[in-house]
């Protein structure tokens, strides 16, 4: 640990120059101490692909600033931007990358056209979950591989949030068997819709923005969003009637801070820290609100919008496994990064399903009444 | 948030205190300068109810530490004082009451004996997992029940750590039936050790030094622990045959940090930020650290030292689940606080897990082979 601080030695440099002109005038003097303090504040921006305060996600990325605020008095000052304040949501990751914003707020699957081996850092078709993600990161090597995937672009990354398990997405067909896939017009990005094309259905690709009327006019047939929480304040209730689970293509979606490898690296160590804190206290928030907040938002859902929860026929979900082993190892297949993370995150979900069969999971069953 | 920093002051006054000597010195400047930071050097003691650098525990506290001495650059400086080192393991909360310690490193069921309401507060029988108490925590009023628990004491309790889902514990005898627990000599500390009386069981109180003697001599018959990477390290598979599962009586053993009121709200904003920041990392932090390492464990467990992994009968689980809901209702009708804890914590359960039922429990279900 370092004994004397970069306040340590502003103040000895503050010091050194006034003592060279107290003996003429004091009001020189404070002019100095100002401008000394002035030059020590460092100000960020962070980019984010969120809305202004979109629900668990836009919020989030506000609680994580607040936090490296407070924690560092000021020193390091971050201030958010939603998508399009600053640069567009899709532009986050360069933007991060070339220093125009010093941090971004995101989440990883955006970037599969800058490297592939990013997919692994979002969420991945039967999964893990958050717990089980978290902990690769910390101790199963998963953060070091991350980094790696992103040091070309001079960005580190960090764990920020984590949506938890989500829905299976909105539909307005009844799903009964895999059949009922075959031709299925369903908007969902990322890895999940790779899936999906394999079991036959169609993927539309469609902006945020878009999704409402499209699944309201049947242009598509289904769409998945997020979970209970977002889905409510989205109103997709209004646009299909059944909603099914589980959400086998997102079991438990990271969200990551980026952050511009220069910037962070000229930080003083304890302001790195306080930013890694930061991001980490942010993680779980984020987990722990989703955790709590769905619930309600599921039961206003049902109760008091007639929505009709539904589970994917057994099949379906032996036939979605399938393919998304299919489908990952096609990704590992066609480019080494990949499979290097594949490697990984793959042995380490074997080992920790494992012991999750025993622990979380055999209690869980044991606690349910069914 | 404050504009002048604490350091920024102490910049300011160590160049007033300059600047009336540097007209006739230098050496009684660097003097002044170095006496101002060694008064604004904050430090702290942590007892522990853990021996030193005890797995995940004892090494929990010291990443606390670490993470507030880094990111607080020192300024605030905490040393971790293992169980006996300062005082004995059970006067942990009385010397953070007192302020003999500012901080200090447990689990809160040590503590029934000052209020019966903590107890809600360490992990429940059939009562919520890690991620679940987390978001109960945070955004359910969990937090601000603790507080006004630990009130009285003058102490503030926050979340530093999780084991997860332990292990239903080691067994010399095969449990095939309720019947078998009738007269059977068991170790469980806890609300675990309640229930175990209702269903028949003699509890035998032990210090952990002498359980595995007591195992391996037929003094008990059983004994819980943790979970494989803590019980591979006591050695208990040498003493028992049967390693059962699920961890019915803590799936998610909380890990607490006690801060003494007057010290924290003698700190500045930006360390409690930091102290706050560090408990929410090291929270996270020893869940990773337990869920990554646990199946490794058991893994050598059972192939290498040939433990028999058995899973408790339906009928025992249905059993101890009635007897755990009576357990927790006797608690809440003998006590005001408890009650209202109890509410709290029954209510955001029921909700929670009516949530997972359908996320992660159908995930993990649907993910897995069985």
């Amino acid at each position: 640990m370092k004994t004397i601080t970069t306040w340590g030695k502003l103040a000895l440099a503050s010091l050194a120059a006034a003592t060279l002109v107290a003996c003429g005038g004091s009001e020189q003097a404070e002019d100095t101490a100002n401008v000394a303090q002035k030059v020590e504040k460092i100000e960020w921006k962070m980019v984010t692909t969120w809305p202004k305060n979109f629900p668990g996600l836009g919020t989030g990325a506000e609680a994580l600033a607040n936090n490296i605020n407070q924690m560092s008095d000021g020193r390091l000052e971050v201030k958010v931007y939603a998508a399009g304040e600053l640069v567009p949501a899709l532009e986050t990751f360069d933007a991060v990358s070339r220093g125009t914003a010093e941090m971004g707020h995101s989440t990883a699957y955006y970037w599969k056209g800058k490297a592939p081996a990013v997919q692994f850092f979002s969420s991945v078709p039967f999964g893990m979950t958050a717990q089980e993600f978290n902990a690769w990161l910390e101790y199963g090597g998963g953060l070091e591989l991350w980094e790696e995937v992103y040091a070309p672009f001079n960005i580190i990354p960090m764990a920020a949030g984590n949506s938890g398990a989500q829905m299976g997405g909105w539909f307005n067909k009844e799903i009964n068997s895999v059949d009922d896939f075959k031709g299925l017009k369903m908007r969902m990005p990322g890895l999940g819709g790779e899936v999906m094309k394999k079991v036959g259905a169609v993927m539309v690709n469609l902006p945020g923005s878009e999704i409402f009327t499209a699944l309201q006019t049947g242009t598509i047939d289904a769409t998945e969003w997020v979970g209970p929480y977002n889905d409510l304040a989205f109103g997709l209730y209004k646009a299909a009637k059944y909603y099914y689970y589980p959400g086998w293509q997102e079991p438990g979606s990271a969200i990551e801070a980026l952050v511009n490898k220069d910037a962070f690296n000229a930080l003083p160590e304890d302001l790195q820290g306080i930013v890694r804190a930061a991001a980490q206290q942010a993680n779980l928030g984020m987990l722990n609100e989703f955790t709590a907040r769905n619930n309600a938002a599921l039961e206003t859902l049902v109760n008091d919008h007639n929505v009709i929860l539904k589970t994917f026929p057994n099949d379906l979900l032996e036939a979605l496994k399938v393919a998304s082993d299919e489908t990952l190892q096609e990704i590992a297949a066609n480019d080494p990064m990949s499979q290097k993370v594949y490697d990984s995150f793959k042995s380490f979900l074997d080992s920790v399903s494992a012991w999750h069969d025993i622990s979380e999971r055999a209690f869980i069953n044991a606690r349910a009444d069914d």
